[in-house]
């Protein structure tokens, strides 16, 4: 093993530029190897941070980080449709493709892990100098042309869960969605919606930045769900209960909120993620007493290089603009502490940053 | 109004024939009435009983019962497919067929009160002298040639609920599917499950005489739920977490059990009704964390003449023999107090009884 | 009956306005009477005059049209939802909800006809003063709030066909899909492809008057189909094989140019109408030689109110411009010949022309 | 490369053992060699055979056949679920699940050619001493205990095949499918048919032997085809066309005659092969006119270790018994030319032969 440069969580609200994170001096034939030239924290990383790694306790001393975009500095003699130099998105998640789980449709549930990967157990996050990835074909995908840096780097992680879980969603054309936590993923649930055909969009949250993108992206209806009563004001506003709901953001209690303004016959989504242990509780009237076809789906980011790919393709053909997320910008590896800062102040003028690697 | 005979929740645990029910003089021209053969009481009527009406204390004093099929003895005048003396199969949900939720695929949701009807407010169940029916073309099916009284009265509830069920669930040809509880509705779910091409099924109860009928229908594993660790064993048993499971019983908990048996990626089918209030609660854990890909359904029974119809023909096909589910037979009316004291008396030899009008 | 103006085709390529068209005096209590607005012909309108009705000869001597919003004039006693005074839009197909077709989800195969109705068999199209239908609560749709006469009128048909044929073709985010013909319905299909979540969109045609409102509508690609090999060359741009082809246009051959473009696994959507009885060939090598998963579906416009308004919805919310259709206006029922002489000639600056009723 | 013996097709109607068929000396490190213990000759073996392999020349003086089982004897050092001495069942089609197809959902359209593979360009079938196969993870499957070689051989193109062509046509519960063609192909189609929930199953074949089968398989309705307005009786007898219809046999005008049977809304599947090409002709009236919302879809036999680990599944848990096909029994590789004779004969007693290598 090499060492090399990396942002790395130290401890409890700790993140540290350490140079001493490994770096394989093999790569496996289907391999390769990436030089990041942005990178993109997470709400997911600042929570490892913001906790020590509480729930992933290994992680700590590790680099985090999965949202990047960089140029391929060396592949395995077995990849075949990218070369050194070839400038790619790289998946946030990794999912296995010679596996069962993806001949059963759900590659994205056998993963190499992206901080402890097959054959490289000690690797981390991609906020490195280098990052190896083990199946290149399958799990890196072009940037087109025209396509910018800062676009790319929007698709890995939140254009990949966010229309993995529109797709899930299933809207029909003309049906109403409600979209309750409009985050950088809810923006781009917002954006998903409407690229899936529906008519009316509630975009539910309480930043006036995140509100101004919500309606650039063709929200019709932002509501602050700090008014006592949202819920049945959005039902009213919609002339009943609404036909989808997407979840992207809030505790285990908003799950019961999503289903209480959602129709009989309807689909909820849920993009949140659990580790902290609270049951989720579900009151039966609200889920129609348990016989109403209310479907509740638990959704994960979609992966691999095809979907990254269409992703990819929506923005080239103008279809989304992800930068409208990007709020703030920094240069430098050094910097990457101080974006996360953002997150751990709970800054009101954020939604997404990056850090160019030059 | 003119008066019949009905059997009546008087209260608590009390159950009565009065002649006291009221029968419309006049039906809508989509109308019928029918003269019931054979009626079969249901675990929903018992709950009625025990509870005397608590959660629909309208229906005290009202006659109870959904599962009945029988002669037509009127038909109004803008009734095209049925005729007088015509047997009968009679939905035990009312979908009200002009309606948007029926263009919108889910007809069910939106229904003619089985208890009071919007043109008949004070009729109570089909435990009566006659049963009035306000679109006999749409709700109504023909008993086919070769299926006896006792097969057809299973299709109402039974088997339109469990197919229905069974439908939403999807499973895949040689999957694995986990019926959990099988009164006769888990019963017929595994029916269904072998009639959707499952491989393996698991079927979770604890009486003998369903286990006797799980085998019958083709359950492969059948499960004894007192035995500790018996969601481990399953899933042992099966080399890994199943691909779907179905809810034919048990509370608010049972939803974490299945949910903890299930694959990423599976469909949990609910078919239980959850009247009590208490919350359902999902361990995040079970649920993959939020972002597994496990799918909660919430299904009720299915209706419309073409849904028993097809049942009917799964019968006549000889693809079902849905009388093993009976347990119990009795003659008259006067009888139905009798049979219904079996689910009172949580009586460990009855699946399903039925009594014959005569 | 009583008598009215209604625009009669004649005979062949001859069209009148008469004053014989039959109106019933009576109407059904689920009916209602709607007094035009504004119309717009059809194609298919303009083939049945160009052919004298040779595929449906009982239609000699009957109005014409399917395309038109109105004024409610009278309702019948069970109309729930309309009542006079209400503006609406016409459903240019008539299914019966109350069929076994509606509740196998086909109700669009079982109609009432527009031309000869159930209980009104010598009526013919909307181009007249009052047009006559049988289920107004299930097949007319509020105009909403904000959406103009001539937005509303490209719903029946133009949008309800359109959108219908890319529900099915159901294109994934990010795909690509080729409409072959962008006549009118071909261009609501440009926009729904766009709305539907595709990425690249190949709009095939020829007149620039059909190229401009394709590219507004978010096609990425304008063919002209007299570019020999534009097969070849779509494929090329492409990188491969499309995901998705529609059929808005052209003759028997059209299908096999359709699937010769099409990935394996792909779907095609057929939206033409074929009355001609000249055999559609398919070349089993650009089928996959009959294995290679490709999907061909003949859609029909879809029909009913929920349909209807969601199409309406989407105006209302500003994802669609269906006036930009609107290439001629005219005035007065007396203009409707001149308006279908249009079509007759084949203007190659007609996509379509409005008539307003004032 | 060293030699072997296999059953090589030496010219038209001309089949020899012969001990020239290339072996290689390594194998991939994902790869496996396997020594058949049974082989079953297939109708396109036979069409191979009677041809001179006229459509796929490379493959005269190679050894044909692709259903086959065995032991594996090598596997290569990344085989992960496979040991030297394990009895699996062989993949007829060799999907690459290392490809954007398998990412879209496609795998089995990107294929390592049985025929030639990727690594081994001379290769032929599997009728010989021993196969190499690229994947073995991905591409065999153990047989289950309890299941015998002569069921497990019918696993990889008559199960592989019909099940994936049923699970396509979809039928819910109760729904009426007609087989047409009702050879091994179609007779396992008739099963899958009952097991994915057909009520009524229409059998349409001539010969006794197989109409045999098609009723212990849960056929319904024994349809001669010789007979004079086959079709007609089919609609009449099913009281209207029928739900969903499945071609297993017959040359391009089948198509149409299953259209003609066929319902709006209907799918028909194709799992015939057209390398005749000759066009398959489509009659407008019986598709609908092009809008009746039929949907045509032509289906390959699916692969991989999953789908036929649920092949097997199903014969183990007693849902299927693909032995009864089985009509000729012969043993040793020198009996595979006279197995073969009975295809070139049309011999009327033969369902399908095995042969073991013993």
């Amino acid at each position: 093993m090499q060492s090399m440069k990396g942002a790395v969580i130290a401890g409890k609200n700790k993140m540290e530029i350490r140079d001493n994170c490994p770096l394989p001096e093999e790569i496996a034939p289907t391999g390769a190897l990436i030089r990041p030239e942005i990178w993109s924290p997470c709400t997911s990383d600042a929570h490892l941070c913001a906790t020590g790694c509480e729930s992933l306790p290994y992680l700590v001393g590790k680099a985090v980080g999965h949202e990047m975009c960089g140029v391929i500095t060396k592949v395995g003699s077995d990849v075949h449709d990218f070369q050194v130099g070839d400038r790619v998105i790289v998946c946030s998640v990794m999912p296995i493709w010679r596996s069962l789980e993806a001949q059963d449709g759900h590659a994205k549930n056998r993963q190499d892990n992206m901080y402890s990967g097959i054959d490289y157990p000690d690797r981390g996050g991609s906020f490195v100098e280098k990052y190896y990835i083990r199946d290149a074909d399958m799990n890196l995908a072009h940037i087109p042309e025209g396509v910018t840096l800062e676009q790319a780097v929007m698709v890995p992680d939140m254009m990949c869960t966010a229309f993995e879980g529109m797709r899930q969603l299933n809207p029909g054309f003309g049906e109403t969605v409600a979209v309750l936590g409009i985050g950088p993923v809810g923006l781009m649930a917002v954006r998903a919606a409407v690229l899936h055909g529906a008519g009316r969009v509630f975009a539910v949250g309480s930043r006036q930045v995140c509100f101004d993108v919500a309606q650039e992206y063709g929200a019709t209806d932002l509501v602050d769900y700090h008014n006592e009563n949202y819920i049945d004001s959005i039902v009213r506003a919609n002339g009943g209960p609404v036909d989808g709901v997407i979840l992207c953001g809030g505790g285990p209690g908003e799950l019961n909120k999503g289903l209480s303004m959602l129709k009989n016959g309807g689909t909820l989504v849920n993009l949140n993620v659990y580790f902290g242990g609270t049951a989720i509780e579900i009151d039966p009237a609200v889920w129609g007493f348990g016989y109403g076809d209310k479907t509740i789906k638990g959704v994960g980011c979609g992966g691999g290089r095809l979907w990254m790919s269409r992703m990819a393709q929506l923005i080239a053909c103008g279809r989304v603009q992800p930068e409208k997320l990007i709020t703030h910008r920094y240069h430098g590896m050094d910097k990457i502490p101080e974006a996360m800062q953002l997150f751990l102040d709970h800054d009101r003028s954020l939604i997404k940053p990056v850090i160019y690697n030059d």
